[in-house]
């Protein structure tokens, strides 16, 4: 259910309605437009009586939202997401589009300030570098851990740029949480819905990586998950589904970038590093993003692949980087978006944040 | 690594053999066989000294296991695996086939027990039911939680099944692992490396469904997660993957139960019901997966699937699944495997045992 | 549309709606039933006047069919389709599971006859050998022709067994046609309707493979192409269809079985072989299809498969073969269905009969 | 078998060794590049003796081909196949994309036109339309025919446009081989061997769309098929794969551009319509086209879609095709390739040229 306000409704209006849907042990989740506030309403079970809500003053009208998705859907937000990074320039699904780079695991801080000073002169705004790392063999390198985000939180310090990291559990979540700018949720755990709810309960931006073979409706719904915790600072990714193929490790699915943006207000980037799992396929996959109209793009980049303890296949050089964020800039221009310089950081913004649960 | 030891190397010999690998840091897993015990020897990195463990008194052969799985390889353990439930009849890998049947959710003590009874009666030594469910909708009906695991646990005593249910996470694990004889981890969870990972802390046997777009390989990692932890009891579920079809809701890849025989001592069972999403499908999909020898079937059940809360259309009726264990009997039987009449259960044995981590 | 003819009408009404239909520049297709006869209208656009159809003696009902397939549907034909094989016991359709077997490609003579000898002993009633080959590369061995089809005949002369072989085009079309007993179009021309069109205007019987990603509509509709063209004896063929899996080398959907049933009047039998790919998963397989109710199987068997110039490593040894068919006879009994003994002809039936257009 | 001769070797040089190559019973494909000519060596059996085809004079080296596609690999011709049409400064694999487009179907000579005008005057080079269609059902309109090739050959007379039309069968390729300027193979045909031989033996320039679930490698050697008969004018097309994908018909696979183009030296390029079903998809995809290096698109554009009758819901609107052509020409500046503002056509060349076979 979606209680849709008035223009002029005040603030207090919007609480009266909101206690209201609370006392009657529903959840209201009010999101602000750029016209009007829109109230969406959500909970396990039974129906709000609608006539009684259309009553309370401020009420423009009272919708039943028949999508299984509510909070991510276009029909309550009209207006586009954008995530913002507070302190900094950086931001997700605005005019801008967010860049995203760095290696698949933080190995040493030699390796990790290496790719970062890199990718930071090349313009990306931000700092991806796993600590904790979802393999499929129980023997493979599992990350650095804790350390790993320490050395993220020191390159922030360092070159302003904001920190992802992947969360794999309560453990992780909360050292990902403190250390990092953006929680990333793995394609692997996309279907996770425990991992989902304490996401949700964060207040730290989160990327929420597609599954393998996750349909955008599954996709959808696991980010409405994490709305319906309450954050709603929630930023898709498409990397990549599982095909028949075998020139690719998978198949990007570009197309699911213009369904999001009709389907919901949320923002979508593009990894075409694990979309493609092959070097020279990702720089071409990259610019195919940006012209789709993706809101940003997360690449690997590894100043010494062939040395990578994981993913060196598909990490693409530094100097790749650099020319690829070039080009995309020059086609988000046609599509009267574009990519910004770099990185800048006020005086007082460098520090991490602790998100409040 | 894998050490074999002699037919007649004695208890001693075997644990000096594990107390020397702990020392160097690894992990040892003695895994007893008809003829012999192979000692498995997994780590995260490095590789033990074979020349030194080849002069251990009771060592054959120290071999290089250059598959990614190492414990669920048939090269480390020849025989199949049997898991057995003490106190019962009942066992899983063996010359029975293992029927579980139940309704997907747990929604009323009624309810439970009425398709409980019903089952019993015709056959079945498991009853699956959901306490905590992964639903695509956080709006949709999430399972009675710990309310539905005591419902469980009186229908085993009033009806001597063995149960099987669904961990979600840390908190239900541990509530699942209390009640119920067997611990499933669903499709959506088979890469949460750390809910596998604790579940191989557990000591309960361990049902993993094949995700919606495993490989073969995956799966058996997955099984190589739990068993690196140290729970050997782990069956293997084919529930059918992700296709472009639309006839049915999965697509039931049969073939995976014989790729899994020679690759694996694991038994594997399998999910007609999610397989096919159909109940016209059911049952001749059964039928196919006992003749293509799976180690068992696990079936979605419903008296009045109607009115199920969750997965009504792939539900069958008692008597539908009575006929099924009939002719799945007839089947084994041309296969030299057999069907059990029904559970038996020890005077002693029907109160839950439980589980230490 | 479909008109209903009554319990009692004669062939004289019966020939009167049909040239009414055609004189409207239509197309009938009457499909004689148990019961009642029923007319199919078949025609690229338009709809023939309901009311006037309805006062025709001896109608019983005039109904629109919805459906994209008319002919294939149990709405036009309630009963199984039987195809038989004048003057021999075989049949495909009805009570007992049509058994089709043989080498890939016919490479010399005595490579036929040996393998002929041994499934005919072992009960095959159909011999299947491929005179003409779709192969991926045009510089692999392409079939021997219309030698390859001679000693087919030949065969059919030695024991009696009824021939399949694959027709590519219009020129191996009316070879096939001459020669065989049954003709097979492939998986790779599914939705070659040029062909499928001129296949309909034969009077043999035709086994249509699957396409490798063909909807079960999509496989309707091509049989559909035939039967528009008055053909009305053709059996469907699972084979296997294109998925990530990558222990086999196609995905056998074996629910498609059921969903033809349900849908539609014609047989439809499995392919195991090229469903696997793998020897070891033939027969397994095999039992699985005679379990979830295929009209029958077909396999590739070849006494030197070591040797075979096409498909060695899926075909299976004549000793298997023979162990497969005692097997899938005792699940077709549970079945309540059987698998014959062999081939039986009658003295003059076993020339070829030339099929005319 | 390939062999490379000196740059310096006289045309007499290189008949002598094709003649040698024949009088062995081989096919000769001799394939002049920039800097060298290489002969590509073809025939279904045996080996060409390397010695003495060393010692031919002009021969710089002889080199055996270990891949199974041989005449479309870069290995055999370094520099990119430039298609061009002669007396038009339209060319597909050079530095200008080709941009083809036009109706699914043919279905009036005002459609037509209509069409036409309008995708002349935005840039088009290649009118694209159906006269032969591939319908799933048989009662579906299946094309108008020699009567769409005669309309199609006058909207080349009057806007120079060149003709791309599809041909089904040996009866519809001599009618468009007569009319068109280009062969189009369809996707469902990509593996019908009999029309891409015959498609082979045509001398008109052949697009050659990649089947539903066709492999990299299938789709070379669909191409090697033509190639092999002496047609080297082949074009590829990426129409879109099946997968489990239900929010457009098929999954755009844009990464295969990248791989076509590291493995063959052959064109592709890509149909963002039959590659989405979704108008508004079509646009976003066919800049992505562009920015992964495609060579050109092929669009379904229709003044009145929701009229059509085939594909109204894939086929964008004129004004669309129009802006469309406006960013993909600045995408390929970005490239360093471009787009023709249109077709220019010598005052002689715009009559059809009789293929000859």
């Amino acid at each position: 259910m979606l209680i849709v306000m008035k223009k002029q409704a005040t603030e207090e209006e919007i609480r009266a309605v909101c206690d209201h849907i609370e006392s009657l042990g529903f959840r209201p989740h009010p999101l602000p437009g750029a016209q009007r506030t829109a109230i969406g309403v959500t909970g396990n079970q039974g129906m709000v009586d609608q006539g009684t809500l259309e009553e309370f003053s401020g009420v423009a009208e009272v919708i039943r939202v028949s999508k299984p998705y509510k909070l991510v859907s276009r029909d309550v937000k009209e207006e586009d997401t954008v995530v913002h990074f507070p302190g900094t320039n950086a931001s997700i699904g605005g005019r801008n589009l967010a860049i995203m780079a760095g290696p698949c695991s933080i190995e040493t801080r030699e390796q990790a300030f290496a790719v970062a000073e890199q990718v930071a002169a090349a313009g990306a705004q931000f700092f991806r570098g796993g600590a904790y790392k979802p393999r499929t063999s129980p023997y493979a390198f599992q990350g650095l851990g804790e350390e790993a985000l320490r050395i993220m939180a020191d390159i922030r310090d360092a070159f302003g740029l904001r920190i992802v990291s992947e969360a794999l559990d309560s453990e992780s979540l909360e050292l990902v949480e403190r250390y990092a700018d953006m929680i990333q949720v793995g394609a692997r755990n996309m279907q996770n819905y425990s991992l989902l709810r304490e996401v949700g309960q964060t207040r730290k931006p989160v990327l929420l990586k597609r599954g393998m073979s996750a349909t955008l409706e599954e996709l959808l719904m696991a980010a409405e998950y994490i709305m319906a915790e309450g954050n709603y600072q929630v930023v898709l990714c498409e990397r990549g589904i599982r095909t028949f193929v075998d020139h690719t490790r998978n198949t990007l699915d570009l197309a699911v970038v213009t369904a999001v943006h009709r389907l919901s207000h949320l923002p979508i980037i593009v990894d075409p590093s694990h979309g493609t799992g092959k070097r020279n396929k990702v720089v071409p996959l990259a610019r195919a993003a940006a012209a789709v109209g993706a809101d940003g793009l997360i690449v690997e980049v590894h100043h010494q692949p062939d040395k990578a303890l994981s993913d060196g296949a598909q990490s693409i050089y530094p100097q790749q980087f650099a020319d690829m964020v070039g080009e995309v800039r020059q086609i988000a221009r046609i599509l009267h978006r574009d990519v910004l310089d770099g990185i800048q950081v006020e005086a007082q913004a460098s520090a991490p944040v602790r998100g409040s649960r």
